[in-house]
């Protein structure tokens, strides 16, 4: 709580939930936030502790009643032309599924103005769901790429976007030269950063070790070191056995697949990885020390055969974690879907069907006594899914929760919206029917969506 | 199609999508049901082979244009009484979850009006969600049962309901005599048949061995085979394995779980019996002898950690399985959701993910190689939620899918619908869009429920 305003000040007072830390769910069930003309809080105030708002006469009060205001979510990987596929074709994993849907699908994308078409249906729908930043991977054209900053822009979305690099094994309709890659990266890079527009970032984006020379590799990390500001990384890793198979003869001087990425200047603080299923406790260690990230996408992971990842032994280690829907690998475009398989995870962790490559390589028995593994919380999920992410994304100073000085990229959540499938019940606590939303709710209950304190999911519809 | 029709025939054009069995999907892009006063399919027509309708001319055509009509949804197990605890409370395990959870909630429904009060608000979301037929665990109250059978019959729906039986290992606020148990059963059971109402039947409903005594279990098989016509019996099997521990502790002649039913007269073709996720070989094998059908929960499964089952074991080796909610074990009142987690529970298994007694009990080492398990399609997982269910429930030669003499229990899906979260894209086939419901769809892309001949849903806005 600030001492004075500004003038342009709006409230809104409803009920507030958000996470301070992964332990550390906060309820106010009577609350307050003031967001400035830049779309910055600059108080957040419990009223049932402390009623009196101190604000200047000119500040706009917004009562939302019993609604919540909850952070937006955070969407840390997604296929953004993937999307014309959603819902189907997921009968094979990993590179089946890449050789036989994503490539001729994606390949459609070297037509810009199809790509712009089929891009503003994929924004649209993420803001409907309550995705306040996402970061994307476009393909691999330049001005497709281009497109989709447009239309994140058009629509005020928080966004992270990258052109992919994708330079071998790949079919020749889908595969660029190294020199075209670093080229086309670089043009990207500068396209976006010259916008000067703090809620768009430009983002490295490799598609896997598979798709790419060492020689890519090196100049890509080059990249993400020599800009100011810095750019971020994003890539795959460890998502499907035969997919480290092959990586393993591809690159033979590389111990594992998480050394194949550091070797080449890869990973660092602004780096975050999806999947990582299966890496090793060594590699485990050595994203820990490079603060690298890794986005978890359950619905991807169970819907392509992938496995099931161990999020609380990552979180154990000190490793960041948050979510992603790796659409259309996964067929929700919602995070509140991401929230609900990743408990669903961690529960299959916790009665021991979850992947771990540290016991499949133990075959000496010295492991007799199985670890064990609790189960994600709801409060523990919707982390992931808001400040979490925020930390993965090198966002954590501006989102991921309603902090003093951080940006208002807030949902506001009617449990009663017209439509919605949520029952609420006498006697139900806000703790109940904050967890009803998280396993029940959809994009209806989402009625509000707010970047740096403004709303836009009420443009979508004119 | 048959060659005259009655005056009073309806016929619906539209898009069909129906199992034929459990491999055969059949979709006709041009199609016409034609259904009769009595609420009975007259005949199925492709229009695209077969373009004159052979119908007289009072006959009502209604145009659905290229909405989908599919069979109505079919719930194998669902908790009535548990539906003002959905989403919340699933931190613990099975025999925790019921003390902590369900215990308390269900012993509410003593008092009867505050039943119907909540038994309203379930059926009319089941409806909402396109269930047209759901086989209810009530309470052991029956009073309260019988207003869940009144509830079900104003709101049109096809219904099993059952008055659940529990006289030990309860606490004494939800707890009966053995012989009060008997007698409100013999009530209920009358109660029901005496409606003659072709859409409600009853169930005997012990809650599960660890509930019930053996005097009681022999008490209700022996009313199973005694009415006319002949009662169907649900109930749980090995959903955990702490819950088979405390069972076999208790029922130490029987040498597995199953035979204490089937020693009790319990397991015959009119059982169904939900989860049966730690079923040995022996015991499948009985299940399959007695032609007793499996509800397969994946949501509860996954919710309270019991475990993966392997459907494609039990479908290889010819026992009946049908889907169920299992709410609030399960979070979901929609079939739409079991299909999506029947399919991932089964891609769990398919990459050796899956709960297994036989694995589990050999530690001869003697099978070496372990077996491999296909996953079920989006099609096998829709013929589970439709005919499959249909199956166990007895309920085969009256729905499940479109056949002639059968009763009309039907969805309009509507891709396109207001608010649609299915987004269609140029050159979308009928399955692409199928598929897209299946893994996208909600209620609001079901707009309309047919109950032998009769519609449904739009009457729950009044
Ligand atoms: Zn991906
Ligand atoms: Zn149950």
């Amino acid at each position: 709580m600030t001492g004075s305003s500004p003038i342009s000040i709006q409230v809104y007072k409803a009920s507030i939930v958000h996470s301070l830390s992964l332990n550390q769910l906060e309820f106010i069930e009577h609350g307050a936030i003031g967001v400035n003309e830049n779309g910055r809080i600059v108080f957040v105030q419990n009223l049932a502790a402390n009623p009196e708002l101190n604000i200047a006469n000119s500040a706009h009060i917004v009562d939302l009643g019993s609604k919540i205001i909850i952070p937006g979510f955070i969407d840390g990987h997604f296929h953004a032309p993937q999307y014309s596929f959603i819902g189907t074709g997921m009968d094979v994993p990993l590179l089946e599924w890449l050789a036989k849907y994503t490539f001729p699908h994606e390949a459609k994308f070297q037509d810009a103005e199809y790509a712009q078409k089929n891009y503003d249906i994929v924004v649209r729908r993420l803001i409907e769901n309550g995705t306040t930043t996402c970061s994307y991977f476009a393909t691999l054209h330049l001005e497709a790429s281009k497109r989709l900053v447009d239309i994140v822009q058009k629509h005020g979305q928080r966004a992270i976007v990258g052109k992919v690099n994708m330079d071998r094994n790949s079919p020749l309709y889908l595969c660029e030269t190294t020199e075209q890659s670093i080229s086309d990266t670089t043009d990207f890079v500068n396209h976006v950063l010259n916008k000067q527009d703090s809620l768009v970032h430009p983002v490295i984006t490799p598609r896997f070790a598979v798709n790419t020379t060492g020689k890519l590799l090196t100049a890509l990390g080059k990249i993400s070191r020599e800009y100011d500001p810095k750019v971020r990384i994003q890539t795959h890793m460890s998502e499907n056995t035969k997919e480290i198979e092959m990586v393993a003869e591809m690159f033979p001087k590389s111990s594992n697949y998480a050394q194949i990425y550091d070797r080449h200047g890869l990973l660092h603080e602004r780096t975050y990885i999806a999947h990582c299923i299966w890496c090793s406790r060594g590699e485990r260690g050595l994203l820990h020390t490079r603060r690298t990230g890794i986005i978890h996408c359950p619905n991807s992971n169970f819907s392509i055969s992938s496995g099931v990842l161990n999020v609380r032994r990552l979180l154990n280690e000190g490793v960041k974690v948050g979510l992603g829907t790796d659409v259309s690998g996964g067929y929700s475009p919602s995070i509140l879907d991401a929230i609900r398989q990743a408990i669903t995870a961690s529960k299959m962790v916790s009665i021991g069907l979850g992947s771990d490559a540290d016991k499949s390589s133990s075959s000496t028995g010295e492991r007799n006594i199985p670890e064990s593994f609790e189960e994600l919380s709801f409060a523990e999920a919707f982390f992931l899914a808001t400040l979490g992410g925020a930390e993965c994304l090198d966002l954590a100073d501006t989102v991921g929760n309603f902090t003093v000085g951080k940006d208002f990229d807030a949902l506001v959540v009617n449990s009663q919206s017209e439509g919605s499938r949520i029952d609420v019940f006498e006697g139900d606590t806000i703790s109940e029917i904050f967890q009803r939303f998280l396993f029940l709710g959809d994009d209806r209950n989402i009625e509000e969506v707010y970047v740096k304190g403004k709303e836009i999911k009420s443009a979508l519809k004119k």
